[in-house]
């Protein structure tokens, strides 16, 4: 599990709120001046949780430049913090004592990711050492739905799921809410979920989770955080467009491994680039937005389904109908797919296309159509290895990008937690 | 007159390529490492040019923490170097001692930009003081045309410049060279420029400018950096999106002050960002891309005038029908460079659009079929302000802008000029 303290969505969108993102431990402590120890704890935590092989005492100080007897206090502060975790000590090399390995400690301190989509409510922990400890996922039809009662909704959800973590004796540190829509994470304000129905929204109180610390994000920014911290066995590209595809579509762009967020955050809007302006009207009001081509209930009524089929039903009904995976032309989506990515591309110079949500299990019946039109369209094709792939992160990212984004607070000012 | 070493394209582009920017001077001093003499010798510079009010020695040192012997035998040799000018001393304040003021020196160090666009050939010089020396636009149809002749012409172009620019005892740093099309400044290669029909070229030998150091860009990249630069009178935004329309249309995008370049500098090509995929066939071989409804010569077709016809004839095409400027439709392209600016804004988040090229003069019957897509399509458009605004930095700014680099890189390195 990598941990990027100086990556984080919160960090490039948030210019306002607490430095501190729990609620749990409060007081004179949060307005002090960044002290020495706090940094140096920093420092410590970093190296414990970013290098991948567990470090010792020794190791934690040849990684920092910090003296060993400094070292130790502060390892001993994070242990009692339940933060890290020592490991049975194991003799080795030419010095005679015995070394302790130190590792994130597990199911101990955890971050809550909570996701409102169009066709489902989620919830999902995960703990230091990036394990998901709890989740529920409810199908839900969500369209042009009552705020309070959704919030309200989820809200018992993550009651149920942190109230069994407690008993397990966790702590829970922050959640971060995932909204597919615009938000405004300074006033913490959801401005218009266009699929929802939802617009000039502070979702928050809404949940009722009470002095819980939550913040809230666009969807496909958390999902393309969890898309970077990359899976167990294959690395995340250092640039990729991220495209999350639901009933809704998101986007995120990820530059060096780095959010680019544009002035607001409220980048990477492909679901209402234009595919034909002689297209259908979109619930944002425009024509022939690529959600209305490319958008889950609209690929379900082009493999003549209901529109709220579970996404297992569409898979079912290419298999029946022959379609190839890997061939053309297998769902109407895929070529309108390309030409919003094409525009995409064009227009940020990002050749590396992850493909999330919906698209990651239908891409093998999308690929073909996507990559011919992106050969044809994209002007520098040509001379750049394009590259499409699945998104690593599994289904409902969102909730481990915004899970791991609280836990990534907690790690850059481990000192709140000493 | 504002540098901003911090920020320049070749930096953000250039990976390859030598710290100097010259070829006058070489020797075993640009193998030498970074002294803390060349360091404080920047910082001088910096104050000088930076700081808008002419700075006196003292004033250099209280700016820049220096001691104020060292400030004045910097001073003394950036003066000796011509890039800094002493104007006449004035007394003033309390302290007896005349302050000698300190200025960007005139018409001595000089940076050349050159364009080839497709219809025009262009060589502009600028001096220290971001005054224009010299210029030579001369008017051109260089659709597919021959690599070897258009370039060997903006050679001569640029020698009788130079020349003569010499002769007035001028040196010339080094020289930028805009184009219409995709470059890759770490070889220096053209890729493709589609309107010139041009490919895998490398064109900078066929200036035949012998060993003046010479880097290509993307124009639209280097208008952007004029742009940014800022007029005389109106400040820059800090962020915002640049399209540069002529027969064809290129852009660019600023960030807080820096052009963000995706990975390789080739974004901004919303030129070929799809308007409807039913329309006709582009230089770049895809259907229905901006350029075929809002490239210039477009624009002058659906006027019913020649395609190559100068931007004077569909201005008085336009008061000769009597279209009215800030009417609607009054241009068809109005509403096809809405489309693409929306898209453009939905994937970028940046909320002002600077329309430069043929765009800036046609501004008055653009803007409310611009204005009017961009409300409809832009998601965040009730919840942001969306600036539309002519470019200030006047007509080719990418002369203007590849002059300034060479500028900039000097005042990067004085060093090398002392």
């Amino acid at each position: 599990m990598n941990y990027c303290p100086g990556l984080g969505y919160s960090q490039g969108v948030t210019t306002a709120g607490t430095a501190r993102d729990t609620t749990t431990r409060t007081g004179p402590g949060a307005a002090r001046q960044h002290t020495l120890r706090e940094r140096n704890l920093e420092l410590v935590a970093r190296a414990v949780f970013e290098v991948p092989e567990p470090l010792s005492r020794a190791g934690v100080a040849a990684a920092t430049g910090l003296a060993r007897a400094t070292v130790s206090t502060l390892v001993d502060q994070l242990v009692a913090a339940r933060l890290v975790r020592e490991l049975p000590a194991v003799t080795g090399g030419r010095a005679g004592r015995p070394a302790v390995p130190l590792v994130p400690a597990p199911r101990s301190v955890v971050g809550l990711g909570l996701e409102v989509n169009v066709d489902y409510l989620g919830v999902r922990v995960l703990d230091l050492t990036g394990d998901v400890v709890s989740e529920r996922v409810v199908p839900g039809a969500l369209h042009d739905s009552d705020p309070a009662v959704v919030l309200g909704r989820l809200g018992e959800l993550a009651r149920e799921v942190t109230d069994g973590v407690a008993a397990s004796g966790m702590t829970v540190a922050g959640a971060r809410l995932a909204l597919p829509g615009l938000v405004d994470p300074r006033t913490g304000l959801l401005e218009v979920a266009p699929n929802l129905g939802w617009s000039s929204l502070d979702p928050v109180p809404l949940l009722g989770l009470g002095d819980l610390a939550v913040r809230i994000a666009n969807e496909a920014k958390l999902a393309a955080l969890a898309e970077l911290a990359g899976g167990s066995d294959v690395a995340a590209p250092d640039s990729f467009i991220f495209v999350s595809g639901d009933v809704g579509i998101g986007g995120a762009v990820v530059v060096d491994r780095a959010l680019f967020l544009g002035e607001r955050g409220w980048n990477g809007e492909i679901g209402h680039v234009v595919v034909d302006p002689a297209g259908p009207r979109c619930s944002c009001g425009a024509f022939g937005c690529l959600e209305q081509y490319a958008g889950k209930e609209a690929m379900m009524r082009a493999a003549g389904l209901p529109p709220d089929s579970p996404l297992a039903a569409l898979v079912a009904r290419l298999a029946q109908t022959g379609a190839a995976a890997g061939g053309a032309q297998a769902l109407p989506a895929g070529r309108a797919l390309g030409s919003a990515l094409a525009d995409f591309v064009n227009l940020l110079d990002v050749g590396t296309i992850v493909l999330g949500g919906a698209y990651a299990e239908l891409l093998p019946w999308l690929r073909a159509d996507v990559e011919a039109v992106l050969a044809d369209r994209v002007l520098a094709a040509p001379f750049v290895d394009l590259h499409v792939r699945a998104a690593q992160a599994g289904p409902h990212a969102a909730l481990t990008g915004g899970a791991r984004e609280v836990l990534r607070a907690v790690l850059a000012a481990p000192a709140a937690w000493v």
